[in-house]
């Protein structure tokens, strides 16, 4: 694949990942009582913070967050559809969850892409690819106080991220990655973390012979 | 305005800002019960957490917090001053709105002047100015263990900083920036901001037909 | 020293304090309940955390941390040693501190020391050796949504690491930096610590004259 496909696809699906996570962070932010500034900026947070973070890691100049301003449309739009959305409360926990993992999904695919781009070796690619796709979360969930959900032990989450990482690395390298094959990693990575809140299935605890503490995110 | 003089500008605008929004570390670490190690700790996380965020996202060379000594000092007088400070922790949390107040107001300007020295465009550099002025206070607060004071729905706080990031944005760009204008900008938003506090202005709730969830801080 | 023998300083104490970060990340996920991709993710936050803050901040190049595998070899082992430790929740809680004193030790001399390597001046290299050392333990404990430990004012946790932050400053400019040296000024850092836990050596207040407030770690 030539790197100016390589270039829109990453950027298109960056997108919708970008709008996924802030619609999440949108819905959090009225879970929560915040005001419509306050959506917008855990939004924007979440969206973007994965991809601030992998952009300055990467250290190839200032994050294309700040530098391309289409950025800034998916969590405008994402606090505009949430201030709109009816409903209640209880429902926005599954729609939060939804919309969580399309970002899950989709991050783990264009991190792992824009690491490769730059020259990353593939270990440090996967790596970066599963920062990004946890990180904004990560982000969300410490701001609005709570402890992040890709630690709670109830289901998977990090373990989609790599395998859509992995994925994403190896049709890298068979030169079979275009918008259909990465759009497929990522549905497999939305249905994996899908599957396994709705089927309860999950890793071992950390520390196999201890009594097993209660988890609580607040 | 000469290259020299905008150094200048930023560098003593920003100093003082580091100096107010440090006092408000040094403030929530003493009602807290931290040490004095604590309170120069959480000073410096706040009062340079902002800039050395931005420093990285604009990617040239290491942030002058770490390069020049200089921006040691406030952090250091902010811990002196918070610990010989007469009074009690009620009259606190009103001192420390009012320097957290005064930290916000110089870092949308100054973050907003050094993206434009940098070289970004108004969007970015408006982006960036916000993010410099929000970033400090969050890191604040979620180190503290507290939801960030810029999501109180009972108030404004980033659109004080959105408003002087684009007075920043629109005097540099009319070459009308200097000491005094930039000072004037700055205590536009000190106003805005205190004023919504005593008043009690605030923006609409981030989802429009749900029931209101009570906000808390901790 | 010459530059070879340097960086395979650097190199061995670093893992080695990664390693140590790493358990008091994983025990902390043993405790509260996470499972073991948690203990795994927090082990290696906590682990590589502070020294990619570094990396950045000293801006030469993407974190070690990413471009070399090697470092994924200790929050590996790490998370293994965690989920087979026999035991329990109580216990943890003094080998957490061990570890963390353990980590804090290493990473205040690696740090300073690599900033000096990279060209920063002495109070440069010096504030980024603490920021290193104290970074890792402070993302730990914010993740896990706890008061950071480096706040708790009853024992001394930044102290020692200026003092062996200052130390490895010395001997460097000394001339006399090397594996015996800096492992007896991390010898040093850890003593100091772990005295403090043991017989309750603390900092003032933040605050002279405030009643003194309660310290919560959650």
């Amino acid at each position: 694949m030539n790197a100016l496909m390589t270039f829109h696809l990453a950027l298109i699906l960056d997108l919708i990942g970008v709008f996924f996570f802030a619609v999440s962070g949108s819905l959090l932010a009225a879970r929560r009582g915040f005001d419509l500034v306050g959506s917008l900026l855990l939004g924007s947070m979440v969206g973007l913070g994965g991809g601030v973070a992998r952009d300055i890691i990467l250290n190839t100049g200032p994050p294309s967050a700040f530098t391309n301003p289409i950025y800034l449309a998916p969590p405008l739009l994402a606090a505009v559809l949430v201030y709109f959305i009816p409903g209640n409360i209880e429902r926005s926990a599954r729609l939060l969850l939804t919309f969580d993992a399309g970002g899950l999904a989709l991050f783990c695919i264009t991190g792992t892409l824009k690491a490769l781009e730059a020259g990353m070796n593939p270990v440090a690619a996967l790596l970066l690819g599963v920062t990004t796709a946890v990180g904004g979360g990560i982000l969300r969930d410490v701001t609005a106080n709570e402890v992040p959900r890709v630690f709670d032990p109830k289901d998977l989450y990090a373990i989609p991220a790599f395998v859509g990482a992995g994925l994403a690395a190896a049709l890298w390298h068979l030169g079979w990655l275009n918008l259909l094959t990465g759009t497929l990693a990522a549905v497999v990575v939305f249905g994996l973390r899908m599957l396994s809140l709705r089927f309860g299935w999950h890793a071992p605890l950390a520390a196999r012979s201890w009594a097993r503490p209660r988890f609580r995110r607040r």
